[in-house]
Parts: structure tokens; sequence; C-alpha cells
């Protein structure tokens, strides 16, 4: 079983619009609403893929009952005293639009709480990952203890993050899985080398980049390993980084090798560009792309 | 007491970001969610200046629980099946860009239970005030329907909407407080006067019009009253119909002569345009405004 801790859930709302007309009132023709969150699309598309899978998430308020309510995958609640944030994208005539809300503060004691359930599903576990933001005022540290908890039940942990929560990842010791510009950002280096190298350095155990058009690199300390990216693919590019990780993640708690995960990871990243909603992914294609046909 | 109808009720959902970016990500450092609609804001406004008040309005889904559970106004809610609207206004370095959803399907037993709850909250009402749009797919006679109903218990109705739920109400022999671009819009009249006239004839027993810095009009058979804007009132006018309206159904509901009605409206219109938020006024400001004090 892969469990997806998702530190930050969302309701992910889609507003379709005709042509955008910002500074004025613009009248909604479609309204879309899911869970969301990027180890929620992680733990949808394990799900899609038949991967036994359970999310563990911080829940508060009507948007976390809505969240426990819609939430189609297995997963455990922590209770939180505040209430979920909302993302919302606009889609209309241009180029999508997303209002971001922070999230919910989270007390110190209820991360304490959320750490025990963590520590409570872990065995049976064969990898963690965790995926997306912290909410607003959390210690990028809780990184570090989550990596820490795993690893002191056996299981190795896979994180997604940026920024702080990314290098905090590194230090622990865990898989870090940054896009190229996350690498680039996190680490003030020159280019993704140093950038992987300097979280090396830190601790990781491995850093996987992904870099959309280029492929997948992986830097361990026997080198790099690159696979090129799916050709010819096109469609909605939003969530084919939580698929790649879903790939990623599945070969690795089989124990696959590097090379065959890094495979999966393009193969189910392509497959999520060709379905317009992140945590989708399109079957068929992905096992033609496992396969070595082309799109 | 007033009763008001909010046909379709709504979470106010306020964004402030920094720069406003459409088309790419926007970090929203500052949510405000509180009950909204325009009947709802009237209600708000009523309870403000005192005046005994009941809100009558369908409530359904998560969306209906927050708002009935953030409501600070004594309310009846009928349920229904479908989820309540959220309109989501967008605050940043330029005018506010908002996103307005269509409201939920409400099916016609949901609409036979609504008016019967209307006719069950109308005794003791001295004036029933229907505010808003009404949610997608619902006909405008609704509007129709509920001005008979409270005729029936011997109560008038003051209708504040657009379109054809604005001709149902003139149809139906309400009082109507259309604002002037609502008026020209729903008779297609060349002007203000000839708009009132059309919905007269319709049947309406009284045209209240709202012109911003043009004062407010009431048209009725024996001609036109008009009282004059309160001057050098500089603020927020969201919200300032709704207070406008409040003012009206105040005096009206108390039975008092119509000059006196239009002087409230817009002394607690002009309130209303120094408070940042729809449904709140600035009370002394209002007392002022009302002697006769400029702003």
């Amino acid at each position: 079983m892969i469990l997806t801790l998702t530190p930050n859930p969302a309701i992910d709302v889609t507003y379709r619009i005709g042509a955008h007309a910002p500074g004025d009132t613009n009248r909604v023709l479609e309204v879309q609403r899911r869970p969301g969150g990027k180890g929620v699309n992680v733990a949808r598309v394990l799900a899609a893929v038949e991967a036994p899978v359970q999310a563990l998430l911080p829940l508060g308020g009507e948007a976390g009952r809505w969240l426990g309510a819609e939430l189609d995958v297995p997963f455990e609640a922590v209770p939180i005293s505040g209430e979920n944030r909302t993302t919302v994208t606009v889609a209309g005539d241009g180029h999508p639009t997303v209002y971001a809300e922070p999230g919910p503060e989270v007390s110190e004691e209820e991360w304490t709480a959320f750490g025990s359930r963590l520590a409570h599903c872990l065995p049976g576990a064969d990898l963690l990952v965790v995926s997306g933001s912290l909410p607003r005022g959390a210690s990028p540290d809780l990184v570090s203890d989550w990596t820490r908890i795993a690893r002191e039940a056996g299981v190795r942990t896979l994180v997604d993050a940026s920024g702080l929560a990314l290098l905090a990842a590194a230090r622990a010791g865990a898989l870090v899985k940054p896009n190229r510009a996350e690498l680039l950002a996190a680490t003030s280096a020159a280019d993704e080398a140093a950038g992987a190298a300097a979280l090396l350095r830190l601790g990781a155990q491995l850093v996987v980049v992904s870099r959309g058009a280029d492929g997948i690199a992986a830097y361990g300390q026997g080198g790099v390993r690159i696979v090129p990216a799916i050709p010819d693919v096109h469609g909605n590019p939003t969530g084919a980084g939580d698929a790649a990780t879903a790939g990623l993640a599945v070969a690795l708690a089989a124990g696959r090798p590097l090379i065959e995960a890094l495979r999966t990871a393009a193969a189910l990243g392509a497959a999520a560009v060709l379905r317009p909603v992140a945590g989708e992914v399109d079957l068929p294609a992905y096992r033609r792309f496992l396969n070595g046909a082309p799109a």
C-alpha cells in the first residue's frame, strides 16, 4: 500500500466562463468542484492504476466535510479546527486564471495529532508520498518530521514539495521530486545538475527532476539517469506532475529498478496530459506508452 | 415585522490579492466569506437599524449549511436538494472582478414548499420584500406567485428584481424598485419616465427608481416624486441599492408617507456607501443624513 500525505488539501473549483472580463462581472456558465491538493491527485492516479493506496489529510470546517464526503479513495482524516482551502480556476477564452487560497492555520497540537495518525497508518505501507504545499504558517520542518517518522517505521518517503519544504525533505534523507523550476528556486543553483547536487549534499536519497518536454532526470550518488518524455503528447499539463509522482511511487513501492520507475513516471505523466482533469489518466494510453508505443 | 425573501442566496467570497494577473496564478492574501444575496443584505441592514425582520430563503448542500450557521438575522430556511451558489469577488489593484455562479436548480415541488412556507410566515408581517436574482431555470412567474400569496394575507410586496422578474412583479401589482439601468433594460423604454409608465401600465402599484448620484424617483398614478442624493458621499457603492431598499421598506412598513420613505431610502443608501461591506451601514451618518445634515 502507498500512503499519500496531503498537508493542504483543497476544494478545486473550476469556473467555465465565456470571454474573461477582468474588472467586471463574469457570469459562470458551469461549475465543477472536486477534491484536490497534489497528494489527493497522486492518490487518485494510484487508484486509477489499481495500486493499493490510502490518503492521509487534515480536514476541517464545511469544506473539510465536503472533501470527506466526495473523496473517492480510501483515506484517514485528522480533524482540524480551521477550514480547508478552496482554489478557483477560471477557464475562459485565454490561459486559465487561478486564485489560490493560503489554507487554514493548523495548531501545533493538531500537527502532533497528525504525526501520531501518520505513525498509526505506516505499518503496511510500502512507501510514503508527501505532496503539495503546507498550509499558511506551517513549519517546513514538518516534512522532516514525517520523513523521520516513516523511516522509524521502515518506510521510505518521496516528497514533491518546493522551497523550504523541499530543502527540509532533502535534509531528512527523503527521495525528492521537484520540477526543474522548483529545484532552481529552492537551491538558487545555476543549473539543474548543480541544484540536484546541492540537494544530494543536504542528504536527499535521490533527486528526481521532472522537466516537461525534456523528460525526467534522476540524480543519485551513482550519477544521473534520464528518460525522454513521451513525444507528441498534447493536452492539459495540469496534474501531469502528480501523475508522474504516482508513477514513480508505484514502481518504487514495488521495488522495481530506478530506470523502470522513471519510465513509469514518464508514461503516467503523459497519460495525464491526455485528460482534462488533474488526478485522471488515460489508461489505454498509459499502457501503450509503457510498452514504448508513441502517442 | 418585515419579511425578506431571497430567492438565490449566496456565499459572498472576497479574495484580496496584490496586482491582478489574469491568465496566471494569483496568491490570495486574505479571504472573507459572508452570507449574501440581495435579500440577505436587505435583512442585515434592517437588523442594523433595529427594524424587526425575518429572512426567508432556500438552503441546500454544504453551502446552505454554512449560510444557515453564519446568518446573523432571524430566518426561515426551506431545504432544497441543490447546493447554494457562491459569488467570488477578486479585489486586486484595479476594479474588482466578480465571478457569479448561476445558483442551484430548484424543483417545482421545492418551490411549492417555498410558497407554503411564505404563506406560513406572512401573518405578522407588515411588508414582504423580494430581492435579487432567481436561481437558474426558475420561472419569473414565481415573483407573481409570491406577490399574490402576500396580497391574500393582506401584505404588500416590494420587489427589487430585474428583467422578466421585474415585469412579473409589476403585472402582479407589486411595488417595484429597479435601478435606472434595470428599468430601461426590462422595458426597452427610451427614458426613465417612459419605463416607469410602462411598469405602471402593467399593474405596478409604485415604481421607485434608484439613480445613484441623481437621487431616487418614485412614479405612481399621482405623478412623480424625486428626492436628491445625499451630496458628497464617497466610498463603496456595493450594497447601497440594498440599503435603499431597506430604507424604503422600513418607512413603508411603518405606514409613513411616500416622501419620507424616499428620504429614508436615500439616507440609508448613502450610509451604506460609507461602509466597505454590503449589508452594513454607518448608523451615525444615517441619522445625520435623515436630519438633513451633509456628509
